[in-house]
C-alpha cells in the first residue's frame, strides 16, 4: 500500500494503543490453544478517560449475550471506558447462564479497573453452544497487566483461525494538530467457520460527538466490512467499536468541523484496509478477489450484486483454479437480487474485456488465464442500466478451508 | 428404498420410456468426452402421440435460450411430442447467436422426427458463454435412433458433473388400470459448480388435464427440486418438464377425478427420489443431509430455515468432519428469513436432543459423533413458535467438491 497522495500517514506497527490516551493488554486462560502451548485468548483495551462509543452488530437473529450486552449499552448513550475480548468460547445460544456470564464480565473487568460495569463493552468469540469456563476468565482478567504498547498482545488475543493478526494506525493533521486512529480486527465474517466472527475495534484521540459518530461508523462499516464476502454465514457475534476519548482536547468533530471530510476518509481508509486484510486471510485463502459492479439500477441493486458474485462458491472456485469460466460471474448476478438484463451485463477480468453488452468477446481466454495467476484479482461488472456502484471484497476457496471446517471443534 | 405399504410399485430399472407411448436414444457428438473417449451428450425423448406439458424453471434472471423457448412454448399452453437434450454446451450469455441457434435445433428435431418445431421443447447444460458447435448438434440429430428402451441411454446424455445416471418408473393401478410414470434428472441445482444446471424429465402414459398438471407439477417441484440445497448458484438452465401422452386412454385426471391423490402421492414419490438422488451424487458428496425444520410461524419461514442451514458451507463442512458443532445450525437459522426466537430453538441430530429451548442439553457429544458416521444424516430444528413445517435435502462440503470446481472446464 502506498501513502502516495494520502492525506495522512500510516504509522508503523501501529495498532489500537497508538492513539493517546489507551493501553491494552492480553492474557492466556488456556481457553485457546495450540497444541499444548496456550495462546493469548483474553485482552483489554482501556482508556485514561471517557469515551464516546458507536458500534455495528450482526443482523443475526441468533445474537451472542456480548452482542446483546454492548446493544443495550449503545442505546443508553452512555460510551465507556473499556473493552473487553476472549476467543476460544463465542458464549452463544448459552441459554440463561450465558447472560449471567457476560454481567458478571462486565463486574469483574470494572472492578480490576476501578470502572463501573457499564463501562465495560464485551465482545466473545470462538465456539457457540459451549458454557464460559468463568474460573479461567475471572483468573484471566485478575492478572491482566496493561501497557502503552499491548495493542498487539490484545489483536492476537481476539484471533480465532486467523493466521496473522490485523492491525493498522494512521495520523493525520488538521491546522497544527495531529490525530490519531487506530484499530484491529479478526475472523472474516462470513467466509470463516466456525462461525469466526468478525470484531473490529477501532480508537481514537479526537473528541467526536457522539451521534455523528455513530452514523459515520455505520456509513462506513456498510462500505466495507459490510461488503466483506457476506450473505454466506453471518455469525452471531460480528462487532465493530469505536472509541473516541477526546484526548487531543479539540473542539468535537462533527459534519460541520473542518476536520469532518479528512475525518470519514481517514475512518473509511482504514475500515478498507482491514477489511482487505480480513479477505485476504480467509480460511485456505490464495487470492483477494475485488469485485466492482457499476450501472446498478439502485445502491442496493450494486451492493447485492456485488456481494452475491463474491460470494459465489462456484466464483471462488473459478479463481482457485484460475480459470475464466466467466459464465459464473453472470449467472451469480443474475441470481442477486439486482435487477440485471442480460443484453446489457459486460464483464471484465483483470480489465480484459470478456463480455460485451450480453455477447462475449472474442479475447484469446490464454491472456486472461495468465492474468488470473496474481494474489489479488480485480474483476469488474457493469450492469448497463443506471448510475451506481460499489466495491465487494472476498477470497477463493481452496481445499485448506474445507480441512479447517472440517477440523474444527469438538 | 422399500417397496412396503407405497400405494405404487417401482419398476426395477425403469425409466422415461417405461411409460407406454415413449421411445428415446441418445448419440456422441464429440462436445462431451472422457478422455479421448466421446460420451453421450445429445438425446431425445419422444411421444408417439401428442402430450400435455407442464414446466418448471430457473428463477435466475439471467435464463439460457432454450429456457425462454419452452416458456414460451408452456405460455401458448400447445404442448408438444418431443424433448431435445444437450450436454456440454448450456448455450447461455451467447447473444443473439444463442436465440438462432435453440430455433434452429427445434426445426432440425422436428425435421428428423416428422414434427412441428413448436412440438419442440429443449434443454442444453453445460459450460455457459460459448457458441453451440451447431455442426455437431445437426449431425448428432440426422444420427440420432430412437427405441423403446432408450431412456437410460437419454439419462446419460444430460449428465455433466454426475456420477451416474438417475432414473426411476413406478407403476400404479387406480380400479383395474394400470398407469406408469417414469423420470430421468442431473445435476444437483446449486451445489453443482459450473452451474450445473438441474434437469428432470418425467413422462406418463396418464391422460391428465392441463392447467391441473402444471398446478401439480408446480407444487410438487416446490416440495422436491426446490428443497435441494438451494440459493447457492442457481443455475440458468434449471428446468423440469412433464409429459402427459394419454396412452393410457383414461379420462383425464383433474382433482375431481378418483385418481388425482394417488397421482400426486406418486409424482411426488418420483420427485422426492430424484431429489434424494441428485444430493447423493452432490460433487464430492459423501453424505447425505436431510433437515426437517418444524415449528415455524409460516410455511416460507420453514421453507427458508430449511433451505439456509442445508446450504451453509459451515454446516456443510461440520457434517464432512463428523462434528456436532451445532452452533453452525442455530446461526444458520438465525440469519434465514424465518422469524426465530432463539430461547425456543430446539436441535436434533439423529434424533438426539442437542439444544433444547435455547438451552444446550448435557448429552455426551461422543454419541452425537458416532450417529453422524453414517450416509444419510438426519436433523431436526424446531422453532418452536407454529405449526409449519418443511424438508431439505443437501449434501456435505468435501475437497472433492473444490477440486472438481477448481479444474472444470477452459
Amino acid at each position: 500500500m502506498s501513502n502516495e497522495s494520502l492525506p495522512f500517514e500510516i504509522i508503523p506497527q501501529g495498532g489500537v494503543t497508538t492513539p493517546q490516551g489507551f493501553i491494552a493488554g492480553a492474557v492466556s486462560t488456556g481457553i485457546k490453544t495450540y497444541g499444548q502451548e496456550p495462546l493469548y485468548d483474553l485482552g483489554v483495551i482501556l482508556s485514561n478517560s471517557h469515551c464516546t462509543i458507536a458500534g455495528a452488530f450482526t443482523r443475526n437473529q441468533v445474537k451472542g449475550s456480548s452482542v446483546i450486552h454492548n446493544q443495550n449499552l449503545l442505546k443508553n448513550g452512555h460510551g465507556g471506558r473499556a473493552i473487553f475480548a476472549n476467543s476460544g468460547n463465542a458464549n452463544v445460544a448459552t441459554g440463561e447462564q450465558g447472560f449471567i456470564d457476560t454481567a458478571n464480565i462486565a463486574q469483574l473487568t470494572a472492578k480490576k479497573f476501578n470502572l463501573e460495569p457499564d463501562d465495560v463493552w464485551i465482545a466473545s468469540t470462538g465456539v457457540i453452544g459451549r458454557i464460559l469456563p468463568m474460573h479461567q476468565i475471572q483468573s484471566g482478567i485478575e492478572n491482566l497487566n496493561l501497557e502503552d504498547h499491548g495493542g498487539h498482545s490484545f489483536a492476537q488475543a481476539i484471533m480465532t483461525t486467523d493466521t496473522r493478526s490485523k492491525e493498522i494506525a494512521i495520523r493525520f493533521q488538521v491546522g497544527q494538530q495531529n490525530f490519531y486512529i487506530g484499530a484491529c480486527a479478526k475472523g472474516s465474517g462470513m467466509i470463516h467457520p466456525n462461525l469466526a466472527t468478525m470484531l473490529a475495534f477501532i480508537t481514537t484521540d479526537i473528541a467526536v460527538n457522539s451521534e455523528w459518530l455513530q452514523q459515520v461508523l455505520e456509513k462506513t462499516v456498510n462500505k466495507t466490512f459490510n461488503m466483506l464476502d457476506i450473505d454466506m454465514d453471518t455469525s452471531t457475534s460480528d462487532t465493530v467499536l469505536m472509541l473516541a476519548n477526546g484526548a487531543a482536547e479539540n473542539i468535537p468533530i462533527d459534519e460541520n468541523h473542518e476536520a469532518a471530510s479528512v475525518f470519514c476518509e481517514a475512518l473509511e481508509f482504514v475500515a478498507t484496509y482491514l477489511t482487505k486484510e480480513l479477505a485476504k486471510d480467509g480460511e485456505g485463502a490464495e487470492t483477494l478477489i475485488e469485485l466492482h459492479v457499476s450501472g446498478a439500477n439502485q445502491e442496493s441493486d450494486a451492493k447485492s450484486a456485488a456481494r452475491t458474485v463474491v460470494s459465489s462458491p462456484l466464483v471462488k472456485t473459478m479463481i482457485t483454479g484460475k480459470d475464466p469460466n466467466w459464465g459464473r460471474l453472470i449467472a451469480a448476478v443474475g441470481r442477486s437480487e439486482a435487477l440485471v438484463k442480460q443484453e446489457k451485463v459486460s464483464i471484465w477480468i483483470e480489465g480484459h474485456s470478456i463480455l460485451d453488452q450480453g455477447t462475449p468477446t472474442d479475447i484469446d481466454l490464454q491472456i486472461v488465464i495468465d492474468a488470473m495467476h496474481t494474489d489479488e484479482l480485480r474483476m469488474h461488472i457493469d450492469l448497463g442500466i443506471g448510475n451506481y456502484s460499489s466495491t465487494a471484497w472476498g477470497c477463493d476457496l481452496t481445499n485448506e478451508y474445507v480441512r479447517i471446517n472440517g477440523e474444527y471443534t469438538t
